[in-house]
C-alpha cells in the first residue's frame, strides 16, 4: 500500500460518470472521501474512450493520496443508464455508443480491479442510505432534481431495480395523463413538470409567449432555460422574480404529487430529495413539496409516517453510493465464492 | 379430525370479509378449495358482531366437509382495511366501528385457532401469486377493479405493505393532477377513472348532462351507476351500447396509465388484473389496457419484459390468499418460536 491514509479499514473507489464530467473519489468504509479527481467526459469520443478516461480519473484520485489502484479493494461506477447484472450498460441517451456496452469488462481491463456498475440515480440513493440523510431508513426513496429526475428505491437494504434491471425510473411515472411532453417522448411524466427541463417549458412560455419580464431572460440569453444553473435560479428566486418563483413553485408542487404517489404505493419511512435545484433552493422549496405531498397521500397516516428531508451528500452522492455499492457486491461475491 | 377429506396435507381457513358479504373457505396446501360458506356481513351490527359472523361462517364451511375449526392449522382473514402487525384493523371506511379494532384478538377468541389478518386487496394478489395466474412471478403486481381498486405488490415472496403497514394503495396514485374527484377526497387518483365508481361519473355525465341514449339508463334506473353489476356492463358492452363502450374503454385506458407507472417504477415480471369488471370483460378490455400501458412505460423494454395477464382465482382470490398468508405467517412463527 502507498502512504498511510486517514481512512478507516479498506478503501474503495467510486466514479460518477456524467454526461459532461467524470468525478472519481477514494472513500473509506465509513464514507469519508479521502480524495477526488475530475475530468470532462468527452462522450463524443465514444464508449471505450470514456471508460478509459474514467479509469484514469480514478487513478488520479488515488494518486492524490499517494495510492495506486491496487490499494482499492473494489471500484463502483455510477453511470447514466441501467446496468445489467453482467455489467453491460443498457442505454445512456446522452453518451454516444453506450448501448448494450460492456461497461464492467472495460472498466476491469483498464483498472485491473473488481468493478461494479450501478445506475447513477440509484447510486445516489444508495449513497444517502449508507452514508447520508437516509441512514437508518428501512424503505428509502430518493429523488434528485436537476436537468431530469434521477433517483431510486432502497428497500430493506437493497436497491429495487426491477426484474429486468431497468426500473426505478422515478421521473417517468405519469402524473398528468395527456399533459406536457417529456424528453422521453411520453406525455405527462413527473419529469416533464418537476425538473429543470420541465420548468424551462413554463419559463419559456411565460417569457416568450406571455411577454412577461423576468431577470431569467438576461441570465439565459439563448432562451434555453433548461440549461440554467441552479445558482442562477437561486438568485432569481431570492430576488423574488415572479416568473422564477412561479416556475419553481410549480416544480415543487408537482414533485409533491410524485412523492405522494410514491408514499401511497410504497409507504417508505423516508424520502430524500436532492440534486442541484434542491441544493440551491431546498429550504425555500421543501415546504411546497411537503404540502403538495401531504394533500395527496392516501391514507394521510402514510404521509405522517414518512420523513421527507433534504439529501446530504451533494456532488459526492453518486460516487459514494457507487463505492458503497461496490463494497456491498464485493462482500456478497467473496462470501459465496 | 373429522371425516377424511380429499385435501393435501394440512388444512387452512380463509375468510374474505367484504362490505356486503363474508365468504369463508377451507383450503388445502395446494390451494384446492374443499368447501365454502357465505353470509351477509351486516356491518351495521358493529365490529365485534362481524368478527363473530366471520367465525361462524368459517365454522359452517368446515362443517360442509365434516370438519371442525380444530381441524384447521390456521385461519387467514382478509379485510377491507390495512392490518397492523399486532392484528389491529386500522380503518375500514365501509364497516362501522372498524377503526383501530382488535381484529385478530377477536377472531382468535371466536375460533380458538391461530388467526392472521391481511388487507383484502393484498390477499388477492398473494392468492394469485401462490395459487393463481401469478405463480412463478418474482415481482407481482395485482389490480382488482370493482367498485374501487384493490391490489398490492408481492416482491420476492413477500407483500410490500410499507413501513407503517398502510401502503400499496394501488388505486390512489395520482394519474391526473387536479382531475376527477376520488372517493378518498383527493383529485385525479387512478381509482377516480379506472374503477366502477370512476366510470360511473363518466356514464352519469354522458346520460344526464349530455342526454345521450344508453341501455345503461334502463339497467340502472336510480342513476347510481357505480352500483351497476359487472354482468350488466358486459351485456351493454357486447350490445355495443356507445356510452358503455366509451366508459369502459376510458376505464381500460386509465388502468393502463396506472400499470405503466407501476412498471416504470417497480419493473415487475408480471401484472395480474382481476376484479368483477375484468372477470366479465377481461378479454374485451385487456387489449386497451395493454396498449395504453405500452405507450407510457419507460423504458419500453420494461413493458416488453412484463407479462400483463388476467387473474385466475375470481371470487376465491381473497380467501385463498388469506389462507396462504396464514400458512406463511404460521410457518414463520412456529419456526422462530
Amino acid at each position: 500500500m502507498g502512504k498511510k491514509t486517514n481512512g478507516v479499514g479498506r478503501l474503495f473507489g467510486g466514479i460518477d460518470v456524467g454526461g459532461t464530467k467524470i468525478l472519481a473519489m477514494v472513500a473509506d468504509e465509513n464514507g469519508n472521501v479521502l480524495s477526488t479527481a475530475k475530468k470532462k467526459t468527452k462522450g463524443e469520443q465514444g464508449f471505450k474512450a470514456v471508460c478509459e478516461r474514467a479509469a484514469v480519473t480514478m487513478l488520479e484520485a488515488a494518486e492524490v493520496e499517494g495510492l495506486t489502484l491496487g490499494d482499492l479493494t473494489a471500484i463502483g461506477v455510477g453511470v447514466p443508464t441501467p446496468v445489467l447484472p453482467d455489467g453491460v450498460a443498457a442505454y445512456a441517451p446522452n453518451l454516444p455508443g453506450w448501448k448494450n456496452a460492456p461497461l464492467i469488462k472495460n472498466m476491469e481491463a483498464f483498472t485491473a480491479r473488481p468493478c461494479y456498475g450501478v445506475n447513477d440515480g440509484n447510486a445516489g440513493v444508495y449513497g444517502e442510505y449508507v452514508f447520508g440523510a437516509g441512514k437508518g431508513a428501512k424503505t428509502l426513496l430518493g429523488l434528485f432534481v436537476g436537468t431530469g429526475i434521477g433517483g431510486g428505491v432502497c428497500y430493506h437494504g437493497e436497491l429495487i431495480v426491477g426484474e429486468n434491471h431497468m426500473a426505478a425510473e422515478m421521473g417517468h411515472i405519469i402524473v398528468q395523463e395527456g399533459g406536457r411532453k417529456c424528453g422521453c417522448g411520453h406525455l405527462g411524466c413527473l419529469e416533464a413538470y418537476a425538473s429543470k427541463t420541465g420548468m424551462a417549458r413554463k419559463i419559456a412560455w411565460e417569457i416568450i409567449q406571455e411577454g412577461r419580464e423576468s431577470i431569467l431572460a438576461e441570465m439565459v440569453p439563448n432562451g434555453n432555460y433548461a440549461t440554467i444553473k441552479s445558482s442562477a435560479l437561486q438568485e432569481a428566486y431570492r430576488k423574488e422574480d415572479p416568473v422564477a418563483v412561479e416556475a419553481l413553485r410549480e416544480l415543487a408542487h408537482y414533485l409533491g404529487v410524485g412523492v405522494a404517489s410514491y408514499i401511497t404505493l410504497l409507504g417508505p419511512d423516508m424520502v430524500v430529495i436532492g440534486g442541484g435545484v434542491f441544493e440551491s433552493l431546498g429550504k425555500e422549496l421543501m415546504p411546497f413539496v411537503k404540502e403538495s405531498a401531504r394533500r395527496r397521500t392516501w391514507p394521510e397516516a402514510s404521509y405522517k409516517d414518512t420523513k421527507i428531508i433534504l439529501a446530504q451528500l451533494g456532488d459526492h452522492a453518486v460516487g459514494l453510493g457507487a463505492a458503497a455499492h461496490a463494497k456491498h457486491r464485493f462482500a456478497a461475491e467473496t462470501k459465496t465464492s
